[in-house]
């Protein structure tokens, strides 16, 4: 199959995809759309690396391509903003099977349909591992853009669920696919499989000016909520850590730390906000009748800088470095996170 | 140098560049700008792959990062668009020195600046060998926005600058170090390392009526004129193949085919037009006055489909395949470029 007829085969893949937004598509030097008058745009680029994000053993094409937008969406939906459009570069080595591409996209197909994002074009190109670049344009009102900045001692720091699926989930796919099978196992193998981008919470929290602050924890609680602090000049004290209760479940089976996942295991695409304290409780109240889930506190806001436990004890960030060595994060199985300017 | 050290060594690096039209720059989860209320928005995406489009040892950091930008840029000009910002997705191996990384961002930033294409964002990873994404957004009246569709039989076809200096300039990179210091290859190096896009030509061409089609020749005259032509639903004779005086210098110290180059070499980033036939002289006229270089004709569109010689015999792509393996295209010296849907 040559470059031409994969890429009509790829189109054909994406033919479920809302193309409305779009006044030219994929098959131009460029994909063009018209910018709705009253809004601001948002652009994120995040990639997804075979060997490091993921192993083919223990995920499959449709997830990959799933997990690559997952998480360029939860970043559209951490700054209150909707999907417009997302461009796909897919770099992947020679022999590799067209259908395990074309299965990609199906997953990049499906996210893409339920989050009304269309596919613009892209770039496909020999690489020496399967590598997914992925670049998402959202709008928001200038009113609701939501930055990590604007934090103010004293808010309250709150995630849109609890942490640690995501990790849990590689811990099963990679090291126990024994446990796989298991029923009470599926929700933290599809947290990291199929993550759930916070799109419509997004908008929501993004709408409220008691929100003063919001970012996704996609390098872990610890790490994101430090950088959050830093942005905003401030401090927190972390009161409870919301873990996950298949985290829990999976921590026991494999002898692991699920609070340690919930700091550090990162890519769990919740939101993590900074809400005025006198707002909050009406917030959480309001949230969740509208979700049906829970606005989880995590802590407080503080002037001090730096991130505390409520015994004064530090919170290091412990989630992903991309320029540490695989080592230093053994639980992770030598996969990674993505993260970067 | 952990991760948050690295980027905000890059951050400084992009210091000249201009970020005036960003609301919201690199820092948070994503960037933020406010389009321009009468304009139609582009977007293009990019991969520049180590082992396939370049190796460290023919190309210099700085000139793999503004030859990544450099192609995104080029489609934006095909498009008839002006660059607004950029994002750069940056994948390198561990034990990769964090200088070549920043020389890296010193190319793309020097290209930036020069283009005034904002650098908004993007994500570092760990990754088998360099990789650097890039999607560019631009900005076009809608009257001016151009496509590869709209050329009509009897039009000319054009390109904006003579091709196969970049296939010579990796022959000589790739197989003929010694040549290099030479001054007469010092064009087709720096076609092939330093391509600049035609951003001002293809604003001014877009602004007229009588171009009905264009594009960038990124994959070789014979295979760039077929897809035009594919779009266009037309066909087109090859008359004359404008190739390139560097090119036909290192043909003859390497014993290669200049023409070969400029048919299928790609990478030369000069526009392919299609312009209204009674319009061409007076518009090549003006060109020629504007930009100091000439508007060089090709042949001319058909109504029979497929792109021939004047003598009948077919123009076969000839431009690198992504799906061929490496060593359909010897001539390439096993560096491959780029395409996409």
């Amino acid at each position: 199959m040559n470059e031409d007829a994969l890429i009509a085969r790829i189109v054909e893949r994406l033919r479920g995809v809302d193309t409305s937004r779009l006044a030219l598509g994929i098959g131009d030097d460029a994909a063009a759309w018209q910018p709705s008058r009253s809004n601001r745009s948002v652009i994120t680029t995040d990639a997804l690396v075979e060997g490091v994000h993921f192993t083919r053993d223990v995920m499959s094409a449709r997830d990959a391509g799933w997990r690559a937008l997952a998480s360029n969406l939860s970043d559209v939906a951490a700054m209150g903003a909707r999907p417009v459009l997302a461009t796909v570069a897919l770099g992947f080595p020679p022999g590799t099977d067209p259908a395990w591409v074309l299965e990609a996209y199906d997953g990049i197909a499906a996210l893409a349909a339920r989050a009304r994002c269309a596919i613009a074009g892209g770039d496909i190109t020999r690489a020496p591992s399967i590598v997914f670049s992925i670049s998402v344009v959202g709008e928001v009102r200038p009113s609701n853009l939501k930055t990590r900045a604007g934090a103010r001692p004293g808010d309250v720091v709150a995630v849109t669920g609890p942490l640690g699926a995501s990790a849990a989930g590689l811990a099963v796919a990679a090291d126990r696919p024994d446990l796989a099978a298991r029923p009470e196992y599926r929700s933290a193998l599809a947290a990291y499989r199929t993550p759930e981008p916070r799109l419509r919470e997004g908008r929501w929290l993004a709408a409220s000016r008691s929100v003063r602050a919001m970012m996704d924890v996609s390098d872990g609680l610890s790490t994101d909520l430090g950088r959050l602090c830093t942005a905003s000049g401030a401090g927190a004290v972390v009161e409870r850590v919301p873990v996950h209760e298949a985290a829990r479940a999976v921590a026991a089976a494999v002898n692991a730390s699920a609070e340690a996942w919930a700091l550090g295991g990162g890519e769990d695409f919740e939101l993590l906000v900074a809400i005025e304290k006198r707002a909050f409780p009406h917030l959480a109240v309001r949230f969740r009748a509208r979700f049906g889930r829970e606005l989880l506190p995590v802590g407080r806001i503080t002037a001090e800088l730096g991130v505390r436990r409520t015994d004064g004890a530090p919170v290091a960030p412990s989630g992903w470095d991309h320029m540490d060595s695989p080592s230093a994060n053994p639980s992770r199985s030598g996969l990674a996170r993505s993260a970067g300017p």
